[in-house]
């Protein structure tokens, strides 16, 4: 499956639940990375990674259950003014993952790495280990990297457009072509379509390999009764005069997708305005506000694939 | 003055607060810093900066006060045993520094940069730009670095002998040359003579340097009434087959120093051991208990050494 951070993982760890968790690959979205006090942190697969493995704090949906900033107080003794909120549990997998970085692991290897220290038994990987950063031209503030514009500036400035700055140097490893080429399924989590599917799907050839593919490719709605589950893709569809609805995800993924899920909330769902390759379609429960939800969401998602692509 | 760790800490803190601190600088022995989990750690620098900046943790000496150890739970989340206490806020410290080392700062811009942070007004030198390299020959455990003897073993293997690698590469930066050059009066604190202070006076250049200055040359002891007041200074000096005391460490000195101050517990101090070059040595209270006797230990140097060094 194609995810972000918080909704994707929710829906991965249901799949992670209830499928051989050997037959899962979660690919995920590496455009939000950055670098921060000299450490590489990965905001997208420290949030899988973190929900698969139980650590997660349930409240934000990110970062470390119980987590302090201690070490962010200790940066304000020396009059800085950190806007990133790295908790001091979560900042070992930043030291992690940098010592390995600078010793010339690949971003792959690094995550092989820390998942399989967690116990973890699922496949996750990095969209690409080319480094991809997501620029925002924004009214407000010009233009923006991702977190400053999702963290500093909480999201709040009118975006006017945005570009991946590098994609066309990213390169698809031999583990996400492996995955692609090999999955019986391909889900597209519940996860911002312009924020964070959008950098994976503009990897050079990943699009054509997913196309290429003659197996169920379902996206999960992010947009549920004309507005987002969390973050800012309904305040982005506005801003663009996108209609606030599934069907405008459905259609921005045109034919990535061959099938869709809505929410059930959505009962006018308007199969009619959908690209002529999504063929399937069905409502389901999609907020994931408890644990039974997300695997009752990955079952459902499992069964309906099973029984309607024949 | 040139000090190591807790000890020469205090004493440093005593003139930091006596003198003006613009004419104070601080000789910091950097054989104990090492490389640990990508940050460079710089233990005595720190434990002098965290005391000067009344960070420091007051229990422990080093440290800074009310840290906690989130991260490294946080390591062992992924299976990690780390053995070195890394506090959360302290690692605002190292971050900060391996940040600006990677960018290809020199130490010493590095800690004029911290410590400017964190308003101290004084100037802390590291005593090389160069990595030098503490390591012990032990008979339980073979080769150590510093900090695996130190902290790993907790000082408990019986040290054979200790080198200081890469020491005759290291270069006495022109800060340091500058300040001893202009000395008015150089004072080693009461550090450990061997682990602190020798790879200070190792570092090629350096110890010809300071015997060339005809100006109070003064070592205050670490040794009180036949023991250490803290860390293996005494144990090393029995493993070696020394004299537990202060006459022993003077003499360690040899021509380095012309002048000797002993602890007033040690009243059958015998002069007749010392050197030829030390031709001056009085009794104090160095037991720095608190704040106050660290100050008032420093007021007393000050004031005998400006009136018996004429």
């Amino acid at each position: 499956m194609l995810v972000g951070g918080v909704g994707g993982a929710k829906l991965a760890y249901g799949l992670y639940r209830v499928m051989p968790p050997e037959d899962l690959t979660i690919i995920v979205n590496t455009g939000d990375d950055f670098w921060h006090y000299g450490l590489r942190i990965c905001p997208d697969l420290d949030t899988v990674m973190y929900t698969l493995a139980e650590l997660v704090d349930k409240t934000n949906g990110w970062g470390v259950a119980g987590d302090t900033r201690n070490m962010i107080e200790g940066l304000r003794h020396f009059g800085e003014t950190p806007w990133f909120g790295l908790g001091d549990k979560d900042l070992a997998t930043h030291l992690l993952r940098t010592q390995m970085w600078h010793s010339g692991e690949t971003l792959t290897k690094i995550t092989r790495r820390l998942t399989s220290s967690l116990h973890i038994s699922c496949t996750i990987l990095p969209m690409t280990d080319t480094p991809v950063a997501t620029i925002f031209n924004t009214v407000e503030a010009g233009e923006l990297p991702f977190q400053e514009y999702f963290v500093k500036h909480r999201w709040q400035p009118t975006v006017t457009s945005l570009r991946f700055d590098d994609i066309e140097n990213a390169v698809v490893s031999t583990s996400v072509r492996s995955a692609i080429e090999n999955a019986d399924t391909i889900i597209i989590g519940p996860s911002n379509p312009w924020l964070s599917v959008d950098p994976i799907l503009n990897i050079p050839e990943m699009r054509d390999l997913i196309v290429a593919r003659d197996v169920p490719r379902i996206a999960v709605t992010p947009i549920i009764a004309g507005d987002a589950v969390k973050g800012p893709a309904a305040k982005l569809m506005r801003e663009w005069g996108y209609p606030v609805s599934a069907e405008r995800v459905a259609q921005h993924y045109g034919d990535v997708i061959n099938g869709f899920i809505h929410d059930v909330a959505d009962a006018d769902f308007d199969t009619a305005k959908l690209t002529d390759s999504v063929v399937h379609s069905v409502a389901m429960d999609t907020m994931m506000t408890t644990y039974e939800k997300r695997e009752q969401l990955a079952r459902q998602i499992l069964k309906w694939t099973e029984e309607t692509y024949l």
